[in-house]
């Protein structure tokens, strides 16, 4: 098989010596590493090349060792795992284009190595999926005559025309998912303009309100076709319907959207007062308070350590985190982020984002110092593979310490008064995944608990305004700010007092009980209601109304000295749309069994590794991942359990899920730091302030050492944004103009 | 009327200067600068003293004004209203002691000046309630006589014993509120351990578990009784009952709640790594870029503008909000705080703390710069009234203006990436209530939200250990973490677009449609539906599940261009218990009607001025304010509306609700600040960043100006924390021992 033999040399070209596992604290040999090596051959022969009908490298990194394997390594009682790399390849060559993965190992090359598909964790049995975005030049081409097939109407209601020329000043294009079924792959275009200057800017808010329905099946561009056009509220059969329409007389002509510094990302309106004062700012006046091994991302910050991995599909991810030295979470990470949206207008109302596909890791940018992070973090490269290239992020990952700005712990008592900074760390990264950045923070506090925050911003995908005020607010000349739920799922694999753990359940009801001291009378009152989450029959979970019921993992055999059950808590910070509203979304179809509920528990398994696929996006309906599937009633007592949650989303706003540790600690693990005082006054004396051992920065700054290089940034190569490729998968061979 | 010389003689005695209005711009006269004077002749003659069967002068500050008098004069087209004082007496020369209030004005004293009883907020229609709690003395030594009457018993359990005498080491208090019935004055008291050293600390962790149940009914000391004991789950009905069996064979015992470091306040455990380096923080190095004017305590910061208000009951409270010129909010603050515990012993079962009667105001003490608040803050004082004198909190408000440390804004392109930090301006106040310290804060953002937060933190009031583990996790030898909500109700007075303002109810629901383009299909998705809360009868509302609902205050006639609402919107930020899971309770009665929702809407009047006052917790079922009351059907359509919400508690932890811009502005007002930037990247040359005038500091800056000055600490003379007295209420005129 020759794609077999170009993966055997692609894998001979990669970086040996990463793959050696020089101890146990440096287990996780990173996949960019892997990855980081150019394959030289790939740009020449070996059947595969740039052209759309041939077949594409799609991928090229680390797979990620089975925790069965990994963990008697980590635990320092097995062989370091045999490592491999996962591949992809989108066959092209064919009338029916697929992309598939393959693992390539034991790595290095030996005798033993082997090629074979990687089906072990798809669900569907093997780890292939139909692609019917394959001819995306031809895509772009059928629009581009559709756009000419109404060119004097686009003319006559925009002064704008799609033909696929250098001055066309709209654009067209068909939303993911495509919707699948026999011999059918059906998408809704619509009409958008093109921002001024940077085409990738803002295209999410100049649509125009007009929709046309394509069926592009197959591979034979002659055979796609146009299935009818709607707009101001009224479908038309075909092209000449529309245009009879059109210019029969009293047709209403809606007007457009309009870029202008509206949608623009500058600094608008009157400057606000004392804005041209420095502004207050986080320093760093003596260097770092934490450990990096840059090599291996291994990050230790007062009582907790960690390994930093990344890759393409869902960026970074944090392994064998402990927390004085007790490994509490063997892998926290995105699985996958949705935005789906409801309009009455047919794109919109199908538009349901699976954002994997765009790659996660793909799109994490480099991050701009002093603006994304503290200019004081510590910044961290990433690599990912592309477009068949392994590609560097710079400072893609920022490490940080920071003040919080209010005690985490205060106490006042009539001579004294204690307060205890709260510092926090943080690991964060940026992925812009089209028209929504998403910024994605791991904080660490020195009680021991962690916190998952994702952030969004970015740019609304609007709807065009037409009859429909029941799903938006009207927020420009003809747009709406069309109402959607971002849903995201992350795995957290908790290993709390080792694997065997079940998951507590905790639920404070009111209740009336009568007590021996009570006279015989009922006393209102409420009471705690422990259970166990037995079996994965009941363990797909809301929250409960008013916060009442909270679910803390715990190994039963591990009891704290009062008797309790030493565990870690998984609680909601913030408030928000936390699941999916729309039920049985047919654009998810079987894809979005994760985003029903808040919280899954299932028993961990090397077969059930991810809740989603990047792959299931290319057809909903039949996905390579089949979360639902992975509830097959197994008993969650003391078994390893692996949680998968959503922080509840926000825009614009802090979105936060914290893993706390409940009866793990006999002493609050905060009262170590330093970072606290306690003042003792009174008495007519000058005040005595306690301060531990801690001590605040006498040196005179430079400010200059906290202002960030911001003429060092670098960027990227790759393009974020749509809206140039109606398809714009990680996996695209071709991205014409960039 | 002895009594009425006196206050007009009171005040007279109060600064004149402070009643005038000098402009409309500084309508608030503060109260604690109206109380700020002593009356220096209320220690002498007038009826009253420091004696317990003498009448006490409980309270005299300002009143405030009516909104009804104050608003036209805010806008500009009416005079200053007249200014008032409220004293509040309390009667104590009498068998059936109350407390009343009074209000004394016009101010200054002119011949229109009278003293009158301040009844027309209260809904009891009368500002005037029975005081059960009046002989403290002779209640410590009640307690000390029951003490006595088991000193053997508790010298042979704890090697202590608690007799009112300078040696005790253990103590016996009751709680609040007392259970009061026809003649009579319940409550449960429990024998406790003395913190080593300062005897205010850690009190609320050293329960014994020996229960003690008492009826203190009227004034004469020889009359009150003791109604049983409860000991390791059982009742006795006497204290004879009680020795009986203690002397008995195979009476168990059990053990003590010991004092030491795993209680106190001191840095505890091993030190963390790297932790003697100087921590991050915050710094401003070019001074403060917002306007205090001390005197008025008026604020500018970007686009807002506020007052801050002082007062004993509820501390710091804001008025007059105005973003960008237009008033939001007329009145935010807090109106008061439970903590509703629950055990099978019968003191915790029956706690339920209603802390304005400690006064948040007497307890606001200073602040700890560097540490409660940053170095660079700027630092207010304030005054407020207890025990017959007026007294100042130095530096007990501080504002400061910070880089929360992650993008408010964050964009990506391929040529392109913009970032805004998101700075935040922040009001802090800290009040040490019992066990607790409440940290409140009020966090104006760029984008015109304001979200106000609470953090507590300090010991929780823990049960003794025994059959309770359906009450709260074992956390210590013989200690119960015990379980508790804490429930926070604030005033929000918006004024949107003036005062004609109607609760918009906007639900995401999931839903199935047939649309033209569909096929005759239906299709999943879901819609915004929209409706009014018309009417009192139904506006005490609960959040619903998956954040489905949001609140909108809107006038109904102020439409943006696009048609929409200008509005603002009311939303958790934090996820928590946000109501009372006890149902009906015996300790609240009447007096928890602000506990049972998550938000109330009402119509605004003079009369309904708050949710609860400190007087309740003096008799619950009889409350002066019964908030339930307020709700008699009034329309709340196109009405000046008061919402009443909590933000969600958790302890430790941020706890937050949102007041957020919707589609208030046709713009996004954060687009205004410098504090962004745009870098423009690649085509093989250097990075530009445009910085829009922002600019960072260039000197060199002492970091001695960032370390706090913590000698300069003064303290507050007033003792915060019980247990000394069994009741330790606001207007207690003596404190012994301190
Ligand atoms: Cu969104
Ligand atoms: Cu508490």
């Amino acid at each position: 098989m020759q794609l077999g033999i170009y993966l055997l040399v692609a894998a001979t070209a990669l970086d040996l010596s990463v793959l050696a596992y020089p101890s146990p604290e440096n287990p996780w040999t990173r996949p960019e590493r892997l990855a980081a090596r150019n394959v030289p051959e790939r740009r020449s022969g070996s059947g595969l090349s740039n052209c759309h009908w041939d077949n594409v490298i799609a991928l090229v990194e680390l797979l990620q060792p089975n925790k069965s394997a990994a963990l008697p390594y980590l635990n320092g009682n097995g062989n370091a795992p045999d490592r491999y790399a996962r591949a992809a390849i989108q066959f092209q060559a064919t009338d029916e284009p697929y992309i598939q993965d393959y693992m390539v190992g034991p790595l290095p090359i030996s005798s033993r190595t082997t090629l074979q598909p990687l089906n072990y964790y798809y669900n569907k049995g093997v780890g292939k999926q139909r692609v019917y975005h394959t001819d995306l030049q031809a895509e772009i081409k059928f629009y581009a005559q559709i756009g000419a097939s109404v060119a004097d109407i686009t003319l006559d209601l925009w002064n704008g025309t799609f033909m696929g020329l250098a001055n066309d000043s709209i654009y067209l294009k068909g939303f993911e998912p495509l919707r699948i079924s026999h011999r059918s792959a059906v998408t809704w275009g619509q009409f958008w303009g093109f921002p001024i200057g940077n085409p990738d800017d803002r295209a999410a808010v100049l649509p125009l309100g007009l929709y046309v329905k394509v069926d592009i099946y197959g591979r034979d561009p002659s055979k796609w076709s146009v299935h009818g056009w709607f707009y101001n509220g009224i479908f038309y059969r075909n092209t000449r319907a529309f245009r009879k329409a059109y210019f029969s007389p009293g047709f209403k002509k809606l007007g457009a959207n309009v870029d202008g510094p509206w949608a623009q990302l500058n600094r608008e309106g009157d400057p606000l007062p004392m804005d041209t004062v420095a502004a207050p700012l986080q320093v760093q006046p003596e260097g770092p308070r934490f450990g990096v091994d840059v090599k291996e991302k291994y990050v230790e910050w007062m009582d907790f350590s960690f390994y930093i991995s990344f890759n393409r599909d869902t960026g970074m991810r944090l392994f064998d985190i402990k927390f004085r030295g007790e490994r509490i979470i063997y892998e926290l990470g995105l699985e996958e982020a949705l935005s789906h949206y409801a309009s009455n207008d047919p794109m919109q109302s199908g538009v349901a984002f699976l954002d994997t596909l765009e790659g996660f890791g793909r799109v994490a940018f480099e991050l701009v110092q002093g603006y994304d992070c503290p200019s004081h973090a510590t910044f961290l490269n990433t690599s990912f593979f592309t477009n068949e290239e392994t590609r560097t992020h710079l400072n893609s990952i920022c490490l940080f310490e920071m003040d919080t700005g209010h005690p985490l712990q205060r106490y006042a008592s009539s001579n004294a008064v204690s307060v205890t900074k709260s510092m926090v760390f943080t690991v964060r990264s940026v992925s812009a995944v089209g028209n929504y950045d998403f910024i994605f923070d791991y904080e660490f506090y020195l009680d021991g608990s962690i916190h998952v925050t994702v952030r969004l911003s970015g740019y609304i995908q609007a709807a065009y305004w037409a009859h429909n005020s029941d799903y938006g607010f009207k927020i420009h000349d003809n747009l709406s700010g069309s109402m959607h739920d971002h849903v995201i799922n992350y795995k957290l694999d908790m290993d709390v007092n080792g694997t065997a753990n079940s998951l507590m359940k905790t639920t404070v009801v009111p209740t009336k009980e009568r007590y021996p001291w009570s006279n015989g009378d009922w006393v209102n009152t409420m009471k705690l209601r422990k259970s166990f989450v037995n079996n994965e029959r009941h363990s797909k979970i809301n929250w409960s109304p008013n916060s009442a019921t909270t679910y803390t993992v715990v190994n039963k055999d591990a009891l704290n000295k009062y008797g309790e059950y030493r565990g870690y808590r998984i609680s909601p910070v913030t408030s928000s749309t936390t699941f999916l509203t729309v039920q049985d979304s047919a654009s998810l179809k079987k894809s979005g069994g994760w985003a029903t509920h808040n919280l899954y528990a299932l028993k961990q398994k090397d077969t059930e590794l991810h809740s989603a696929s990047p792959y299931n996006n290319l057809d909903t309906g039949n996905p390579v991942v089949n979360f639902d599937k992975y509830f097959d009633g197994e008993s969650l007592d003391q078994e390893d359990l692996v949680l998968y949650d959503r922080p509840p989303q926000m825009i614009n706003a802090r979105s936060s899920m914290a893993i706390v540790p409940q009866n793990f600690h006999l002493d609050n693990p905060s009262r170590a730091t330093r970072q606290q005082v306690r003042v003792t006054f009174g008495g007519g004396k000058l005040a005595q302030a306690e301060k531990f051992g801690s001590r605040h920065a006498t040196c005179n700054f430079d400010m200059n050492n906290a202002a960030p290089n911001l003429e060092a940034y670098k960027g990227d190569l790759v393009v974020p944004k749509y809206p140039f490729l109606p398809n714009n998968a990680t996996f695209v061979p071709v991205l014409p103009g960039s």
